[in-house]
């Protein structure tokens, strides 16, 4: 097990009802906030008027920001920051999904920042403060709500980059089932999918010993496996969308990369298709990941046999080591196409034009991935793999 | 799954030579300090000079408490509480393992309470306000190093009773798997039967779907029973220490119980034990926890015989649910055995004289336990069962 450190201080509010806690919450921190959020969903469900009610009932002044996109784009971050500045705005509470929290996060950032918030995503400057913010999750998959990232889109130069800091912690998340029984299946089957790559970008680790960790791993993907098809047969199962809720957070809080080596490889090759060819993010990893694994297994062939194993209940007698990781792979491909998922880049529509130059983009910054460090070379290939992805 | 709040804002430094970041971490809360402790293990290993130094070295005065025992008692802590009042201290860095912090713990609610603090374990008033502690953890059982209980002995009336309380989360814990080497392999199967027991209180549940938690309720499980023993085989096994150090955390930290209603009745029938009969914690449950399985199984037969099948690998198909639970049970006991304990009264040397006046020590405040609420003769019934424990 690696040393580390892990201090997780965002405050989980989670169940029926629990909007209604949101100006309660807020009120710790300003009475004056940033009210961010998406489309209009959170209209059409309700959510938007008991949220301003509960804001009002708190006597909280709120400024509005609404229209953030799938993969946020900074053009809408330098507007949260303008009006944050403009009117002093001491909080912003994000209402939506992760691209609402991403984009709040980042907002976060630039108010006290001197020079651009970009900056800060291409490692030029360092923030040494943030502005507080919470979140009311509509949305299950990105783990933002109590994870220390943001993932932001340059549109001018077609860069997708993340920024880690403990600044970015939200105060609190509040997180209600009833809230994502709308959320449709395509993108209940995303978020399933991205909720899974958090887990695997920290199973498949370099660090060879980490038993505990890898049976909470290995416990929460079976879980989402269990409960996703519940879910897309019956979008108001509460609990079946509690559970799916509460593993989108767990997967992405850090907990679960406790004392390993994490290797993040599959996301950012995902975030390059998102950025290129707006793929969504949950969709992306679905065709990425199980590339990357058959590029990538025989670096520690027995964990994806054990993947194989305790994950997909692949027979550990079925044949070889390495037979078995595959079939592990296969299942979790088979997986994703019975949710409603792409599984390669041909069924994307996307075919092997900007696999170079894709490949250069990401590794301006040098090689990426832990368990196996990838190269260009790597990369095409893994994006070759990625073309038909055969199950 | 129930509504829940989940807020653990206990940092965990985890890992070789991290006992060195103590004075760092205590400097930013106070400069003078009570160093509590129990007796001179820390002290032959070197973690006390270790521990002075980096105090030293931040300019950290500390005044010093030693000879905290297993079931801590209330003299101790007044006796911490008078050294708090007196040089107006601001911070308690608890040194050992749960006896030690819980010790601290009731020592940094008593500091500013006007009247008994042992009023507080009787629910007979409320405490507004703790004064900060940090633990350095040298045993992994109790989980206090980042949980919000306390469990102290009234050595007058011998009542062992504990409090719950946000006020009492560490602000930080100091985990190192190196400093765990030279507890005993007695010390060392308690600990397990103590973690594991803090899994089961919350795994065995009236909440009917909770399926997330159950995974990684038995997820840790599964870690602990292939961990201890090969710690028992080689002490010295860095890995392996370091698994249990870390689900001793993730047993108590809360996140196994969240949106679950938790059960208890076994801790509180093991205190009556340790109370009496001054056994040890740990091993009190490994004689309790089979017993009161045994007696409540019928409450849920499906969920012990998931636990059977998940957790102890008992063929589903075996027999029926009840045959597969007990046998999940059988297999249990079997383990605790294996790693040295006890798994009956009647091996503790204790009869059923006391069987009586001990239920009705503990249900002075009503029933105890959720999965089914126990009364005096269910639990005289409990330990009944407990006297022979038959495998």
């Amino acid at each position: 097990m690696e040393n580390f450190r892990f201090h997780n201080t965002t405050e989980i509010i989670f169940g029926r009802n629990t909007e209604s806690y949101a100006g309660q919450e807020v009120k710790k921190y300003s009475n004056k906030i940033l009210l961010h959020y998406g489309g209009d969903t959170i209209k059409k469900i309700g959510l938007y008027d008991r949220i301003k009610e509960s804001l009002k009932e708190h006597q909280i002044t709120f400024f509005e920001l609404g229209g953030v996109q799938p993969n946020p784009v900074l053009k809408k971050i330098y507007e949260g920051i303008k009006i944050c500045r403009t009117e002093k705005i001491g909080f912003i509470l994000a209402v939506g999904g992760g691209s609402v929290i991403d984009s709040a996060k980042a907002i976060a950032l630039g108010v006290d920042c001197e020079g651009d918030v970009w900056d800060y995503f291409m490692a030029k400057s360092t923030p040494s403060n943030a502005i507080p913010l919470g979140v009311v999750l509509t949305i299950p998959a990105a783990g933002s709500e109590s994870s220390v990232v943001t993932v932001i889109t340059n549109e001018k130069t077609k860069m997708k980059k993340g920024f880690h800091s403990h600044l970015l912690l939200p105060k609190f998340a509040i997180l209600n089932p009833e809230l994502t029984f709308t959320v449709s299946p395509f993108q209940t089957a995303c978020g399933s999918a991205d909720m899974m790559a958090h887990i695997m970008e920290r199973y498949f680790t370099p660090t060879i010993k980490a038993d505990l960790t890898d049976r909470l791993c290995e416990g929460a993907l079976k879980s989402i496996i269990a409960n996703t098809p519940i879910v897309l047969e019956n979008p108001n199962d509460y609990d079946a969308r509690a559970e799916l809720l509460w593993a989108g957070t767990i997967a992405h809080n850090g907990i679960l990369g406790t004392g390993r080596i994490e290797d993040w490889a599959s996301h950012k090759l995902g975030h390059e298709l998102s950025a290129v060819y707006q793929v969504g993010h949950g969709q992306s990893l679905a065709v990425i990941f199980p590339a990357w694994m058959k590029y990538v297994l025989r670096k520690n062939v027995k964990k994806f046999a054990q993947f194989a194993f305790r994950v997909w209940d692949v027979d550990p007698f079925f044949g070889t080591e390495e037979e078995i990781a595959l079939r592990g792979i296969a299942r979790m491909q088979s997986f994703f196409r019975s949710i409603g998922l792409a599984v390669s880049l041909e069924e994307l529509g996307i075919n092997s034009e900007k696999f170079e130059e894709m490949a250069e983009k990401e590794l301006q910054w040098g090689p990426i991935g832990n368990l196996m460090k990838l190269n260009k070379k790597d990369i095409v290939e893994i994006f070759k793999i990625a073309l038909k992805n055969e199950i």
